[in-house]
């Protein structure tokens, strides 16, 4: 039975999501506000437990696979891939109480309200909270999600050693949470997830919902710059070989490049450091990383290219050697078209202003988007501020974009086949 | 007596130069041909009182003064102020072996071949090494020579702390160099210092001598910077108050400056440290240094004034903070004309090739300038290297200097009156 029902007026219970999400916040808690629950760490394993006793008391089936990712089904009228949604609720060493659990909490807020009301859909409904979505205990971020979708390997992933010394597989053994579901096959019928922006356009904008329209290609790219050390005072200009000058010029063309380019281009030069690094001493050495992100993989190479050919044109009219090494290269992910324009919709629907936006993070989401009709819905961070214990989202603004969330799930799970 | 003499056909010893100039080096030696006699250590004590024999052999009468400077004269046939050379025999930690010795000990290599060849001179010689010029071990630099001529406080100087905690007062006891000739009142008739010019100019242009105009004027600003600390990615480029990016375009303006200006003009960023130094993390903290040295004072302002425009310019377009401190700043010291056209004279007399040039470091001599006329000679540094046990100038080279050296104070000792 797939006729169309009015959920106009259903809406999900925002003083029960912000209380979730403050007693999650309890496992793990530091000081200022803050949540340290490294992944697979006994504060991830309690918060684990946590969020698995509300999946019980939800009525949801639970599954957890290989490497730790917790999926719960609520059962749809038909035998059907499930709508999902989902996160982390792994945090850094010092982050906040939103990033990664509110897309889980508002999941389970979803199921609740339509248990309340007593509303079946098609297809099922899936919540999932996905393993080390920050790689900051084990390295590569999105790992979870990544061996859930077949991007990773789940051996590799299983031998790999965190910042500790410890093994992922170790580690999953001891906090209970090695399942055996196997990874790589569970595909659903969509993805969605909400996140907190981790940047400041919403807020600078005054706009409530973030219709994502992707996630940013990545480049990183690391200079080490060699030059010959000699003395400030006795040193004519032209008779230089400056590593720190050479450092500078290309983090003032890493800026040139990206505000000429506009669009969604950005580049940042977050790391400098000179050898010997004294105040009448011509650099010797430099290092300097330049990291470009770009929504479009054609854009984000040419702003690969003109770094490059600047790069080359300073090492030669300077007169110092440049190597030049790749840390990270991702290709940017679009998300569903029809998705994103069902947030814009949903959202509109509900009275929130709303814009499209790419995310300069990496999500789970990213990793459902080559397999299944993806996209997410942001909500505003307080002054940009992500990764630490001052982020912020008003109970406002996480109650709307659970809203939103609610009612992209309904919609897709109700849909018909054609 | 001061009727003209032929010296034309009299030089100084090179082997003996080149022989005494390695004999001190075995004195806190160190791996490479480098050697290590911080100032008032247990090493200068014992290169101190090498030197102090060395004088006594060639009839040198020797004082100490309060500081521990070692002023030996030659006496002349009148009692005039002595025409001096001399220079520092302390050094930096991992120093060459002819920053400072070469002047002292081709000093003393001028001595000898007047007494070999039993020639007098109207006015006195002398022949010093002065306390501390390279401040590795106590601050200020030039020390010695800045209390022997009144432009530093005996008793400040005296109560100074190293870097290790002990007191130059203390220090100067306990290797037994705390003399009793007061200082401030001494006054030469000139001063002549042979030096390694520290830098590349003289190699660069196959010259074999450094006629020294002066001194450049110093300086040194330190600028911190607070910015904002952003996600790399989620925060567009028009919304970043990047401290790092302000760092860059200080360096990149402070060569354009220079470059701009030309002349003696030279302008280094050695020190640049960005908090966190994080790839994808834009730095809310810079520290970088602006080193602009100048012959000319109202040059040097100039190039302050557009600096400090640029820098007022740049916290309004990133909205960041900016604060400033005054590092160190010294007026440029110019040389005696006569003094400095002397040496180009003696050089060309002897076939050397002779260019005037600035100095770009300090040196005992700037502290005679104001008392006295001054200049300085100056031999090659291979590759412009110094402060480093690499350094190095060729046994001609050294020969060539200390020959000028000769002719110069020659000329000096027996100028008449008018």
């Amino acid at each position: 039975m797939t006729e169309s029902k009015d959920w106009s007026q259903l809406r999900i219970n925002g003083e029960r999501l912000t209380q979730r999400i403050a007693e999650l916040a309890e496992i793990g808690a530091i000081d200022g506000g803050g949540v340290c629950r490294l992944a697979l760490s006994d504060e991830d394993k309690q918060g684990r437990d946590r969020v698995c006793d509300w999946m019980k008391q939800l009525g949801l089936r639970i599954s957890v696979d290989r490497v730790g990712n917790v999926i719960a089904i609520r059962d749809g009228e038909e035998d059907l891939a499930p709508v999902m949604t989902g996160s982390h609720i792994d945090t850094v060493a010092t982050g906040g109480r939103y990033d990664g659990n509110l897309g889980v909490l508002a999941g389970l807020e979803v199921i609740e309200t339509l248990n309340d009301a007593g509303i079946s859909t098609r297809y099922p409904l899936g919540v999932g909270f996905f393993t080390n979505e920050e790689g900051a205990r084990f390295a590569p971020d999105m790992m979870g999600s990544g061996v859930n979708q077949g991007a990773l390997d789940v051996d590799e992933v299983l031998a790999t050693k965190g910042i500790d010394g410890k093994l992922v597989g170790e580690e999953l053994v001891r906090i209970g949470y090695n399942g055996d579901t196997e990874v790589g096959q569970f595909r659903a019928h969509c993805f969605v997830e909400l996140h907190v922006e981790q940047g400041p356009v919403l807020e600078q904008e005054s706009t409530t919902i973030g219709a994502v329209t992707g996630v940013q290609g990545i480049s990183w790219t690391e200079y080490r710059i060699n030059g010959v050390s000699n003395h400030a005072g006795t040193t004519p200009m032209h008779l230089r070989h400056d590593a720190g000058y050479v450092a500078a010029s290309i983090a003032v063309e890493a800026r040139r490049i990206a505000t000429d380019m506009g669009g969604s281009q950005v580049a940042t030069v977050g790391v400098s450091e000179l050898i010997p690094n004294l105040v009448n001493v011509i650099a010797k050495q430099a290092l300097v990383t330049v990291d470009l992100r770009n929504m479009d993989e054609s854009l984000l190479q040419s702003a690969e290219r003109r770094m490059t050919e600047f790069v080359h044109g300073l090492a030669e009219s300077e007169g110092v050697e440049i190597s030049r090494q790749t840390l990270a290269r991702f290709e940017p992910v679009v998300f569903d078209e029809a998705m994103v324009a069902l947030i814009e919709q949903s959202a509109t629907g509900l009275g929130s202003s709303c814009k499209r936006m790419p995310s300069g993070a990496g999500h789970d989401a990213q990793m459902f988007a080559p397999n299944c009709p993806t996209a997410m819905v942001f909500v505003p961070s307080k002054g940009g501020i992500s990764h630490n214990v001052t982020e912020y989202t008003s109970p406002e603004e996480l109650e709307a974009g659970a809203n939103v969330l609610l009612r992209v799930m309904l919609t897709k799970a109700n849909q018909s086949n054609n």
